[in-house]
């Protein structure tokens, strides 16, 4: 499967070569692309949650966490100064809903999908980025990929669901 | 296998992690270290090829790919400025020989070997890279990791040999 163009590559772009060669290696291990979906948004899933700590730094100590705004500007930092996301917008669809799009990010710089791989959505690894990080601050959501530029769409868009804010929880810190 | 301690990352970290997540990967699919060492230089090869236009254009249009000396310039370029290995530092120890150290290197942050993993050169891809981008300009190159402060050297190593030069080549635009 090539993924990639022929062309000289940026220092920047190596997450991208990267990243790329981690899908390609998972596509040749695993046949259902679902499942592919799936481990790419558990490897998210555990790089947010080593995003908090810095991202609660630049936000300021006086965090309230059970506040919902502070979901937007969690997502907001992580997407614009941590993953260079910069054309990202959120907007609030319904009471805990919102929406995320964006033009480009640096997982699919170079990238094609192939047609076997339709069903990929090849930058998932954003929205476990994005659940991880909500996740160490007990906001339980439903992050999925909406729309691709990979697959034709005009734009790239995310949906975020609060599901829950667990008020205390045990934090194990061994792991 | 847990490569990783729990730390906070930062967006340069983030090709680290990635770089973890994909040897992690083959480190569950083959068995033989060797066998993965060698994926990580291929992966790296294929990289290093994608360089070439920009270290060229770096270094200015003059360029004269048949004098040795090249080698040393763009392996430096390559390491400084492309990889972000800014200690990096290269010796000629023999006619076509060359020693190159530094002290880290952005795909390793946060890294630990396992015991069971001690015959792994984690960060091998940067053999790739520079065996890629040489391969390129027509230089055939032997690029082998020898010291690696994961493995608890005092310095990370690799011995570059330069095996021919070759003068005339078909340049397949294709590929």
């Amino acid at each position: 499967m090539s993924i990639y163009e022929k062309k000289a590559i940026l220092p920047t772009e190596l997450l991208s070569f990267m990243y790329g060669s981690l899908v390609v290696r998972l596509t040749k291990d695993i046949q259902d692309t679902n499942e592919i979906n799936k481990k790419i948004e558990e490897l998210g899933f555990n790089i947010g949650k080593r995003y908090i700590d810095e991202i609660i730094d630049t936000l300021g100590k006086s965090v309230d966490s059970s506040n919902p705004e502070l979901v937007v500007k969690l997502v907001t930092t992580l997407l614009k100064q941590y993953l260079g996301i910069y054309s990202a917008e959120i907007k609030q669809v319904a009471e805990k809903e919102y929406s995320i799009t964006f033009n480009e990010n640096p997982f699919n710089s170079y990238v094609e999908l192939p047609d076997q791989l339709k069903d990929l959505w090849y930058s998932n690894v954003i929205c476990g980025i994005i659940r991880g990080l909500l996740d160490t601050v007990n906001y339980q959501v439903e992050c999925t990929y909406v729309k691709d530029k990979l697959k034709g769409d005009e734009t790239n868009a995310i949906s975020l669901k609060i599901i829950q804010y667990v008020e205390e929880r045990f934090v194990d810190d061994e792991e």
